[in-house]
């Protein structure tokens, strides 16, 4: 049987403490594998009115988790008002982390779900780096440059090649070496933790029609098709560069299990258009299963009971179905 | 009671011929108004078995309609061969064009509905025009610049501030007076061709998160943020720039009438993966209604029983609807 999940509820003030006691009621429903929370119990108990227990060790969260919510405490040292993010809760965050990617490296929890933080409060407590996924590939002795960030839906897998970076510098960021570094983490990525033993790839071009034999632009031609022909011959199965506009109807999704795209919101409108409250975003490159739901703090709702538990259902759901995954493919291999 | 609605069939060995007469079979369940089509009649008979009458005058269409699809016979002088397409088969798709807008502009009909083109084919039978748009445009004595393609679909519309331009063109091309213009002309063919009386705009950015407070990039401070200022105080009722991926999940969505989007695919990724087979391609800016089905001339299936309708019966409907619109506005203002 799997250890328990740890999950980390992220910014105390945010919607995180709301979401994750929403998850744990609808626990049966909804299909979840045993969890616990890390983070501070106050911050729950605040916005939810259910029952929540705190445990010293993920053992005990077996036990607990059918009659109330475990949680591994982490104080928030400030006082805790919801939408109202302070420094103190942001070291609690902070710590959380810490706690929920220690407890998963050694394996006292099966997999990691983390909450969401925000990333301008962090950086005033001492958080140096870009996000939550570069301090667990840190804490986890992987280079950032080697994992990789899919949104994952019901119907759709995105990976973007280029992420947080202006429009106007997309196109120098494309390189052959970037493309063909990412669509081999992402094939890995799908046969280890989706257990996709022949994974179809789609990538999308970079222009409108995929520049249309070059009159809309020549990436496709310069740079996308070339690549992609190399990645068949080191036997990927990828298919394109597609017209980006066509590719995400639910006949051409149907073709590919993910969809390499050129840019962030190549990536992203898709998969919030079609899976706003049951996205995911899964890191693949790691040892462990990270996975977190795909949205913010959203400190202008926290609080007000109105938060969609959604996208933490399905990042909870997503880190279990991957972690057996994972185990059975490493069992087998 | 209006006049018909003129369906020109497009390329004859695309799936025009066979979308239109799909619809034709459908008028009652999707509550089409009277139409007739324009186009080889042969075109429409070698891929669809119902019936259809030849007319020479639109003003047949109304008695025809209940037992047969009405058609203006416009002859493909080639053998036309569905997938196959020719130049012959381009000519016919040329006059069956010139021909459905001038009944339109004589008011014969009532409105436009154009069937899909192969631009490769038409460019090379001396049609000088970009698209069918322009050459509407022309015909309706509108320079190419006052017109708006729209996108719409049940529960979205965005319109493309820049369309087909290479990707790396775009940041040049966003300036303030085609934003400007384009956000008007948007305004006013919500409220003229949508009944909307207080049309409510949002535009997106073009960075990842709107640029992040100018982290990710700085076109939304210097230049979307103070047009955006501009056009309110010129009274338009427009907010942004919003973070192109979190503004089409549902909850954006019901918060504007119509999105204004950077780019081609900003725009046409969530049109199409939301509402593929329902998507309409409105022009705004004609003295006319002109829609067409937002999609091209799928050669690759044309002839097979297997073209999906839905968009041609949404642009049909969506014409009716407009154009009635359209009078009851005139005749109020």
């Amino acid at each position: 049987m799997l250890r328990p999940v740890a999950v980390s509820l992220g910014d105390p003030a945010g919607i995180g403490p709301e979401i994750v006691a929403k998850a744990w009621d609808q626990r049966e429903a909804a299909n979840l594998p045993c969890f616990f929370a890390i983070g501070d119990v106050d911050a729950i108990e605040s916005v939810w009115a259910g029952p929540v227990r705190r445990i010293a060790d993920p053992a005990e969260a077996a036990t607990v988790f059918e009659t109330a919510l475990p949680c591994i405490h982490v104080p928030d040292e400030g006082e805790t008002v919801p939408g109202r993010p302070t420094l103190e809760g942001a070291r609690c965050a902070f710590q959380s982390l810490e706690v929920a990617t220690g407890l998963v490296r050694a394996e006292s929890a099966s997999a990691l779900v983390t909450g969401p933080v925000s990333k301008i409060q962090l950086t005033q407590v001492g958080f140096s780096h870009p996000g939550q996924t570069e301090f667990i590939a840190e804490r986890c002795g992987v280079s950032r440059s080697n994992v990789v960030m899919m949104l994952a839906g019901p119907t759709l897998r995105v990976v973007p090649l280029t992420i947080h970076i202006p429009f106007a510098h997309v196109p120098a960021a494309l390189t052959p070496a970037l493309i063909k570094a990412r669509a081999h983490a992402t094939a890995r990525g799908l046969r280890r933790l989706f257990g996709i033993a022949e994974p179809r790839l789609a990538i999308a071009g970079l222009n409108p029609h995929a520049g249309e034999d070059g009159l809309l632009g020549r990436e496709e031609i310069d740079l996308i098709a070339p690549v992609v022909e190399s990645l068949r011959l080191e036997g990927l199965d990828i298919s394109g560069p597609h017209a980006a506009d066509a590719m995400f109807s639910p006949r051409a999704r149907a073709g590919y299990d993910a969809a390499l795209c050129c840019y962030h919101d190549q990536a992203l409108i898709p998969i919030k258009a079609l899976h706003f409250d049951e996205g995911v975003n899964m890191t693949l490159g790691l040892p462990i299963v990270r996975t977190s739901p795909d949205h913010g703090t959203a400190f202008d709702i926290a609080g007000q009971g109105r938060a969609h538990p959604g996208a933490m259902i399905a990042a909870i759901r997503m880190a279990r179905d991957a972690e057996l995954c994972r185990r059975s493919c490493t069992a087998a291999g």
